[in-house]
């Protein structure tokens, strides 16, 4: 696993491409599986790494419509995917199959970036493409949570912190777990109504019952998988959603559930993939209108970017950890 | 029009019922439609009147589930629509086809009541049968609006101000329109983002717009109906939702739409009608949850019953006009 | 397990009641469980069984709306559920909690029961209550099964053969597997447009998705749970829906999906639980214009219900299993 | 109003296109106003006309992955427009902004493009890509038709033919509206449950209540708009959905509705304009299977092109009228 670092050419743009000059990118899981060849999906060799960085358009094409030198944009995670269900031959992924972020400058279509809010820093642009997008799907797609429902996120991994920040954009309560006695009063901070520490309590889905009056969270956004999805289901309210997401590298994937577990909420499992560019943009209105300032647990300039990565791999960051340019 | 005081023997409540002391009712248009015999679908004579009103549980029949003494309760406008969609079967309503909330007591089938928030004085939880659930209904109901998108509401009645507090509850940006410069300053200090004065410009969709950087409104709660849905229809977004609240006893009630007006947005227009026992309960938990606080326009004591109408009728109130008992 | 013949007087009508003359009622595997005691949920001693029937009015209370003399019904498998989500207060179930439909006369309150289409015969219209309800809800209920769209569905009992039939009267294509070339005409009679024989091929999702170009279902009806939801998962199309119905009284419930099942399809796992009186009357609609006939594998005079129960409970009957009363 | 013969070069196809060679082209209203310059969209002069078109695939760009030579294509209406809901930024729209496919040989990105169903001839397939996709999105868009669902069309255009027997092909119930008894049969052919003269009973919301036993049709596919939409909404159920269709160049496109007929149903309007690449695949899926063929009025050689427009905008085909080349 590693990043080689090499010089390209000054990019230029087709007609319909925009350049961006980056000023700082994000990681996530993906990346580190992506690195070490164990992501499950089709990877391209020798490509830039990094679905996440945001940065400031330096040059347009002829046809570019959608944006002007000087805008603020992200890339879009699923580069080919514009709105409405995701489908197999929207796959290509910035970082992934197609050129990422990890460089000072890229050319993207411009149809696969998005604005991002004026009231972010480059480092908290940078954290939205995946982790943000995953987590707006999470609670706004699909059924969105309404105000006044109860929300459940587990730890402080980039997605969790995210839907718990989204879903208390739009009104909902939130439970957050953790292990950390350390970290409840920054998840409250964040808006956390309540914190069940699982590290006391290993049927922790008894504290999320207790702490909904007996009746369960109407959405699980369920960050871990295998390990967690025995007490996600028993922490549920009846025929409540949990949404299941899996880093696709995990060690021991298989999903294992208890008939007790999935008889008595009757929950339903929907599986997210991040988003679309809609959906993207969707959630960066709703980061715009609540003033929502994304967590980053560290910023490495990226000279040091493999110290990033080890720090990311320890899988302890609270939040997002970030690579700068200069 | 006018109510007739009665005395009537102390309520006892049957096997499924509860009794309620009542301690503040509240008005809607309908009541007057009622009163004053204008209103166009079937009511009954000398029926207690008023849907809304709030009080403690002082009493339950042998078999009830719901309640127990001491309980903070409000009857639901449509006392058998329990969830799902409205049906003309369930159109039994307090205070006009059965026995409403102006009255000490009144006894309720106990499937006809929900909790209402701790956090709300009785005038405050008196105001949330009729208007509070139409405004969610309208913002919560079929596709609910999501945090980030724009929301604009028309004046300062009951069900517009419960829009504005209830959208802004989901992390919508809300404009509101009204005529008098004097209400800016209250609509801004309840959450308003931006407000249009209609009387400056009677062509005000095009505040809107502008307010809107060209988009329009995604949803667009309109409670005015014939004078205003030509201006609403152009304050939508493309594609966007128009919530068609028409109050049924309007003298000129038709709907008149020119062909830019609907054309250019192509917005869906949708009827809501006050909600089912399940929206009043999923309101309430947003209530909750948000700590909102309905708008109180001015209470008077029962004995003041007639002064309360008087006020109400004029149409100039600024949220909810309340009667308590003491 | 068995069923004890008791005479009863002449049940009467309460104001909002209808006696119903039985005509036919029908078996699911609840009944066994119940029968047997293994059913999870709480159950009613001494209550009259089964859930499914069928009959005509003889008597009704003098407040009945709904029905007139002579009309020809059944009960709703949640009595008290009409419309919108399944809560757990709604949960009592007619031959479990309330007494069911094996008598020869039932009161039913007015709202627990539906008019069956006119073209079923007693015993064709004793079989919708619980598995055509069930596979309605599976096909129709959510996101509604769309022309053109792939059902699977698994096997030839109840639930299956409704699901098959209904998926077809929406216009779908649907795949069905079978262990027994002995049924493989008589699943094509009824519309399968492909059969699949999972005998010969364990992993039968692969010929699911021969006979989809490629593609999976879009909606697989699973009515086995965890022996089969593996190969299930296998068989969708990329983020399909599986319908999950498990009877609540099986062996071993748990659930075990491998990475490579649930990964590769992103499928939704959606619970489904029979239906309300509002889903009931949809699909009496859908039945009534689709001219559908429930496929019966046998009928039994009440006087041999024992019979009928031995029958149902080997599990190898093609359709319902029915038992009529003179 | 005319069309102009040219001679173009052989096109050839850039890396993501295909050339068609097109074997018949259709008719729709907004053709014939593009024509006489009455679109009030933007259109662009000197555009090869007509968006409805089907050939065979005669060469493919290097790049291309969705279509092989031979294959049978359509163009989609919308060529922008892949999933999802419509938005302003995918306007162009086939013979208006870019070239149709009244030629030839025409050159579409190979995203523009869809395999037609293999059952129908050219002339059929030709008729799809306007009217059946809007027919398609009204009955089985936003909320679909369910299968025993009353659904109403108005007369015998392209898009009200393709209405009724695309609802057929979800089961539900039919009523047509026309105004000559001569049509009644040919309606019933297509699979018309009831006919209501519209010629014999002006306020013809009457009949469409009684034969729907008084409720009212689920869903109004309003294909004429302004002069129809008074009876449409009175032939509405309770809360059912009206989708209004106006064809954009209409002499007097104001709507007026009267209180009595959007008070008694409260139902939504809706708008429909055509659908995306994504409707028109499932919609030939849905015509694949039910094996569905388009209604032909008419059939002229491109060399008698103009006498098919005159037939068209006379506006009394049965079905659509289609354009072919040898």
């Amino acid at each position: 696993m590693g990043i080689v670092e090499r010089e390209r050419e000054a990019p230029r743009p087709g007609p319909g491409d925009i350049v961006v000059r980056v000023r700082a990118a994000s990681l996530n899981k993906r990346d580190l599986f992506i690195l070490r060849g164990t992501y499950p999906l089709r990877t391209r060799e020798g490509i830039v790494p990094l679905s996440d960085g945001a940065g400031e358009v330096v040059a347009v094409g002829d046809r570019v419509t959608r944006f002007r030198v000087g805008d603020r944009v992200a890339g879009s995670y699923f580069a080919r995917w514009r709105s409405g269900p995701l489908s197999l031959d929207l796959f290509d992924q910035l970082g992934c199959t197609l050129d990422g972020m990890l460089a000072e400058r890229v050319v993207l279509d411009e149809q696969w970036a998005v604005r991002v809010p004026d009231h972010l820093t480059w480092e908290e642009a940078a954290t939205l493409p995946c982790a943000a997008v995953t987590a707006w799907n999470s609670v706004a797609g699909s059924q969105p949570v309404l105000a006044g429902q109860t929300v459940l996120t587990l730890g402080t991994g980039g997605v969790s912190l995210f839907a718990l920040q989204l879903a208390k954009a739009q009104g909902a309560r939130v439970i957050v777990t953790t292990s950390s006695a350390a970290k409840v009063e920054r998840l409250k901070a964040l808006g956390a109504d309540a914190v069940v520490n699982y590290a006391e309590e290993p049927e922790w889905s008894r504290r999320v019952r207790e702490a909904t009056g007996g009746v369960g969270a109407d959405r699980v956004v369920e960050t871990m998988g295998p390990d967690t999805i025995e007490q996600s289901m028993r922490s549920a309210a009846f025929q409540a959603q949990v949404v299941l997401l899996i880093s696709r590298g995990q060690e021991k994937p298989d999903l294992h559930i208890s008939a007790d577990a999935y008889r008595v909420t009757m929950a339903t499992i929907r599986r997210v993939f991040v988003g679309s560019r809609d959906d993207f943009e969707a959630m960066n209105r709703a980061v715009a209108v609540s003033r929502l300032r994304p967590v980053i647990d560290c910023t490495y300039p990226f000279a040091r970017a493999r110290e990033a990565l080890d720090r990311f791999a320890r899988g302890t960051s609270f939040g997002k950890v970030v690579i700068t340019f200069s």
